[in-house]
């Protein structure tokens, strides 16, 4: 069975982290889901990996950066961090951040939240059960967040 | 015993380890402190990095990055650092750094370095200790140094 | 024979890793072509690795980086993981990143994204090949996507 | 007998790294220092990490990046590599950098620069030899290179 | 026989390793070069470590970053490979960027590129045979690519 990591943080103000699990469970029901939370961004590279060395095949990566400029900067050295525990490990973690900017309000907020987690979860899943299903979809302008843009051809 | 180390600087303005450590020793008795001091906070990785090599099961680095611009590099680079030297050894160093320019002056600087220090002891606390604690709030708009500004729903 | 890895994403919006693919096989028929496709840019270095690690001689590795100011700073961390990648196997990966606003419009996006790929798959051949056909033409200001811009002598 | 690096560049226009070694013999005569020196910032971290490799216990490296926006970069890049070389050796590098447009003309300049080397060199002999000094002065706004700002209390 | 390694682009429009190759082989014969052609700056971390891997005891990188933003940002990130490789091998890669737009004119363009390229071969050679070069001037403000602007003196 197939282990998920969900790694999420107090910080941001949506819970995608259970937006991902809900759609894992109803759309892929032979695998085994753990959660972990920590405090901000910059603390789920580590949580990653520890994840990955216990077991887990692929984890996600829940964070919402602030609007401040040093909310971005955070943002980037999770991203790094990120990226290095993946190359430690030869596993991937999907990283599903939203900036607290990119929305106008409350509710487009939680909507792009919801948008990006089930998207990328289904990413995650087709990773690890379906590349082809993104092998299909390869330069076809998928977005997660918002609608897709399609592909450009000759 | 668990252990704890803090680690801080000497070109910082406040004595934030030690209203960590305070906090700790009155709601967690039964713990063993580690206290380190360097001079900036681009001494701080490689400090906690020996720290956590030596046996501490976490590390919380204090540092106050200065106004200028530079300031802002070297906070940079000090939190990547941070960031490496805990996906080397695989446990949590939690980073707790006030930019000067935060605060409007001396008592609101000390305000927001008393709420951070204490407000991430805990988070550190619980992730040594009750990591539970930390998943019922995940997604909820934990804020270090200020107020909470709370969760998002559908 | 030698192996070749052609990953790119589903966020692209051309499908540069086909137009590299048909290149190589014209031009160079005894080699096995491994292709892969992750969700964005962000996912490409540890899939660059793990084909790599399995056996790949050289890797290519395709994206599309859109016009946000976040979208540049998700190609920088990209880059930087591809970097590395190459630095933990001792191989290359060839970089093909076309950023959107490269291009006015869509035909001449399209036109960038042939031309690099194409150029770039023939210096992936060539490093794998002859490399003497690049040392012949060091510092001569060769361009991919447009047109090269040529040496400067004394 | 502890053995101190000293590393230098041929870029900088002050011979900071002999302040550092007038210091340190005047002060801790039982010790031994090895001094090199490099091109360029670029050129410091992996001349650090041989000298610590080979057995120094502690390392300080000298820089002074110009006035252009591309020194600015380079001594991101070298300070970057210097904390990485740390944090492989598990040994401290004081890093001292003085830009050179921190001062107005250059007696000034070098003025700084003598601060800057003097109290880091007794920084680094307090990490060998009296870490407790360090600790007595934890977030007390020293500064190195001009005058300590001071402490904030409640 | 000490082994040096050139590695330059295709990208670049001067042919600095050939101006390189002649000053070392004019100056200290009694060495052997391996010269490496690659793409672009981002490919020339990994060539560089290849080559430090299987024997060269020193390594010069040329590169020239393009005017664009995005050039910065290669050269940046190229420049960060180069650092990290050194420290993977703890020897010495001797960066030699010039950037395209630091001349005015093709003239100038190719003078920087001389004098850059055939004064950082006097200091890879001084690296390997003469150490003691480099010590005598320390601090001194020494320049490659354009004149050197002296040191500065209590």
């Amino acid at each position: 069975m197939k282990r998920i990591g969900l790694v999420d943080t107090t910080f941001a103000r949506v819970d995608m982290a259970s937006l991902a699990e809900k759609e894992i469970r109803e759309g892929y029901g032979d695998v085994r889901i753990i959660r972990r939370t920590v405090p901000g961004v910059k603390d789920l590279p580590v949580e990653c990996k520890i994840l990955l060395d216990e077991g887990c095949d692929i984890v996600m990566a829940f964070g919402m950066p602030g609007k401040k400029e040093i909310d971005k900067v955070c943002a980037h050295e999770a991203s790094l961090g990120i990226i290095e525990a993946q190359l430690m490990t030869n596993k991937h973690i999907i990283e599903v951040f939203v900036h607290e900017d990119e929305a106008e309000n409350e509710k487009e907020l939680y909507q792009i939240c919801r948008d990006r987690a089930v998207k990328h979860a289904r990413n995650a899943m087709s990773l690890l059960f379906n590349p082809e299903a993104l092998r299909r979809r390869a330069g076809s302008g998928r977005r997660q967040g918002g609608e897709d843009v399609g592909g450009v051809h000759e």
